[in-house]
C-alpha cells in the first residue's frame, strides 16, 4: 500500500507516483466505498442482506502471456476479465478491484499507462473500482495480480458444487475461439493467410479482448436458473472437471452439441485440426457452464432468448462412476482426457 | 482460482496439486465463510452493522528478499506480517487470507511448503483463515501477493487520514531493530562478531519474525484514542511522510525521544551508525505509529500500561506549513530526508 517506498532509484520512484496518479484518476465515487486509495488498506460497507466474494488471478509474463503476441492493454485488460469472469461464474455484480503489481526496470512510463488503460477499459462496462493496491519493481518478469470483490443477496451464490445427476449441462457463446486467435497470432503465415480476414480478425479479438458473462451470471443467480455454474478459462476440459468435483458427480458431453463459431470452423479446416479438441482443450474463453435441472429448462430458454444470448445444451450430469465421457459423431463414449490449458505457446519451457 | 490448470508438465501439476491439498488443509470452520476453497471464488457473510477492510500486498524475490539470507517460512511469514500490520494500522481483526503465487520451476515440493508453513505460523494467533487464491510458475523470480480481509465496527476503521495539529504522536516498540538485523543476516563477520550473541538474535529475530500489532490496534480503534495510524513497513521517515500527506498536516519528530532497543543501539555503537538514522530509515519492523489528541493521553497511557505494551510519544503535528522536522539533541531543526527503504540490500541493481 505504499508503493512510492519500495525502491531508492529515482526515476522508479517516479513510476510508482505515476502508479498512485493513475490510482486516483481511476478511483470512482462509489456509495459503498469508506475509504478506497492512499490508506494502509480500502475499507467497504457491504449493503446488509448481502454476502461479499472475494478472488484473486494472478497473470505472469512468459507464462500467461509474451509481450511478442500481447500488447500491454490487452495484458491488463485479460487480467481484469479473468477476474470478473470468475465473479461472473458466482452470477455477482463486480464491484471493487485491487491490484498488486511487479513492473521490470525495461517497462516504461508508457508501458504501465497502457497496462492500466485496458485493465479499466475492462471494468469499465461493469462500473468496478480501483480501491487499492500494491506495487513493487521486479529482476525479471512482470507480475500482475488482482483481487475482485463483489457482493450477492445471502445464499444466492453459484457454487459449483450444485450439480445433480439429471441436470443439464449449458454454455453460452462459443468454445475454442480463443486458443484459435492465440495460435494465429503465434504462427501468421502458414495458416492465417489461407483464413478470410473477417474469420482472422474475430478469433484474434476472441483471443485479445473475451468478454465477462456479469450480466447473464446474475441473470442465472437471481431467477435460481443454474444449480452450479463454473467460469471456462482453462478449456471446458479441465472445468467441467473441477465442477464435477466439487458437485461429486459425472457428466457426458454430446461432441456434436459443442457451439462453434464459424470462424472457429474455417481455421480448423485450414489449419487440419480436429475442431471438437480445439473446443475442448482451448482456454481463455470466459464463457460460462452451467448446470440446470430438466425442470427449468423452458424457463431458461425463454431468459436466452429474451436476453439475446446463445446458450447451448451441450450434455447431461451422471452419476460420479460414469466419470466424465464424451459421446462421438458415431454414438462411441470416451473418456474426457485430463488436459491443461497452456495460456501461450511459450509456457511448455 | 484453477492452480492445476496452468502448467502441462505433469511434475508443475503434481506440485499445483499439492498446494490444492495444502489449501484444503489450511482451511478452518469459520462461522462467516459461506464458501472457501475450490470455486470461482470465496463467499463471505460479514456480521451486519460492520465495514470490511481490504488489503493487499507483494513480495518479490530479488526486490523484498533474497533466498541467499531468507529462508521460505520466513518470506512466507513476513509476507503475511505485511498484510495483518495493514489492517492491525486500520484497527481492524484479520480474518480472511487469499494467496496468489508464482513459483519457479527450480522450487521443490519442501519449498512449497516451508512457504505455507511460515506463512500459516503468522496467520495462526489471528486465527485467520486461507479463502482463496490463485498460483502459477514463474519463468524466473519468486512472486507471492496475498489479500487479506476482515471487518470493524461501521466507522471505526483508523484511517491515515484523521491527524489534527496538536496530536501527540505515539509509536509502539521499538524501531530499526528490523534493518539493523537485515545488516547483521548480510554482512556477519565484520560487525556480528563483536556483538554480544543475545543482541545478534535479538535484532536477526526483529527481522526474521517481526509482529503485527493486531490487538492493540484493535484497543486504539474501540477506545477511539487514535485519530489517524499507519504502520510502519517502510520506515518512520517515509511512513509518517504518508500519513501527514493524508491528513494535510506537518510533523515536528523529537530526534532524542525515538525509542531504541539496547540491541539497536550496541549494534550502531559497534557498527560506528547513527542510531537515530537506522530508527528514521529502517523499514519492516511493523510497529504502529498514530496519532492522539492531548486529551486523551492519560487514558492511552494507562491503556498501555494495562497491556503490558511500551508505547513512546516522539513528537507532535504541526501545521502543513511546517513540513516535516527532527528536532535534534542540540535543540537544531532539520527537515526529515525523503529516503525510502530498500528491502533487502540487493535491491540497490
Amino acid at each position: 500500500m505504499a508503493p512510492s517506498a519500495r525502491l531508492k532509484a529515482s526515476h522508479r520512484l517516479h513510476e510508482f507516483d505515476l502508479i498512485r496518479a493513475i490510482h486516483r484518476r481511476y478511483a470512482r465515487p462509489d456509495p459503498s466505498l469508506v475509504r478506497g486509495i492512499g490508506d494502509d488498506a480500502a475499507v467497504v460497507a457491504p449493503p446488509a442482506g448481502r454476502e461479499l466474494v472475494l478472488t484473486t488471478d494472478l497473470l505472469v509474463e512468459g507464462v500467461h502471456f509474451d509481450l511478442n503476441t500481447a500488447a500491454l492493454d490487452d495484458v491488463g485488460y485479460k487480467a481484469a476479465i479473468a477476474n470478473l469472469s470468475d465473479i461472473a461464474a458466482m452470477g455477482a455484480r463486480p464491484e471493487h478491484v485491487l491490484v498488486a503489481l511487479a513492473i521490470p526496470d525495461s517497462y516504461s512510463k508508457g508501458n504501465i499507462l497502457r497496462l492500466y488503460r485496458g485493465l479499466m477499459a475492462a471494468c469499465r462496462p461493469y462500473r468496478v473500482s480501483l480501491i487499492g493496491g500494491d506495487t513493487s519493481a521486479s529482476p525479471d518478469a512482470f507480475f500482475l495480480s488482482l483481487t475482485v470483490t463483489d457482493t450477492v443477496p445471502t445464499g444466492s451464490a453459484l457454487l459449483r458444487s450444485g450439480a445433480k445427476v439429471g441436470d443439464l449441462i449449458y454454455v453460452i457463446g462459443t468454445l475454442g475461439d480463443s486458443l484459435a486467435g492465440l495460435e494465429l497470432l503465434a504462427d501468421r503465415r502458414t495458416v492465417a493467410a489461407r483464413l478470410s480476414r473477417a474469420h482472422r480478425r474475430f478469433l484474434i479479438a476472441r483471443h485479445r479482448r473475451p468478454v465477462a458473462h456479469c450480466s447473464f451470471g446474475q441473470l442465472l443467480s437471481r431467477q435460481r436458473l443454474a444449480s452450479a455454474a463454473i467460469d471456462l478459462s482453462d478449456g471446458l476440459s479441465g472445468d467441467l472437471r473441477h465442477l464435477c468435483e466439487e458437485s461429486g458427480v459425472g457428466a457426458e458431453i454430446q461432441a456434436g452439441e459443442l457451439p462453434l463459431s464459424p470462424a472457429l470452423q474455417a481455421y480448423a479446416k485450414t489449419s487440419r485440426r480436429d475442431p471438437t479438441a480445439l473446443a475442448l482443450q482451448g482456454g481463455e474463453d470466459y464463457e460460462l457452464l452451467w448446470t440446470t435441472a430438466p425442470a427449468k429448462q423452458r424457463r431458461l430458454q425463454r431468459l436466452a432468448a429474451r436476453s439475446g444470448r446463445r446458450i447451448t445444451c451441450i450434455g447431461l450430469i451422471r452419476p460420479k462412476t460414469f466419470g466424465i465421457q464424451l459421446r462421438d459423431a458415431h454414438d462411441r463414449l470416451r473418456r474426457l482426457p485430463v488436459t491443461s490449458y497452456v495460456h501461450f505457446s511459450g509456457a511448455s519451457r
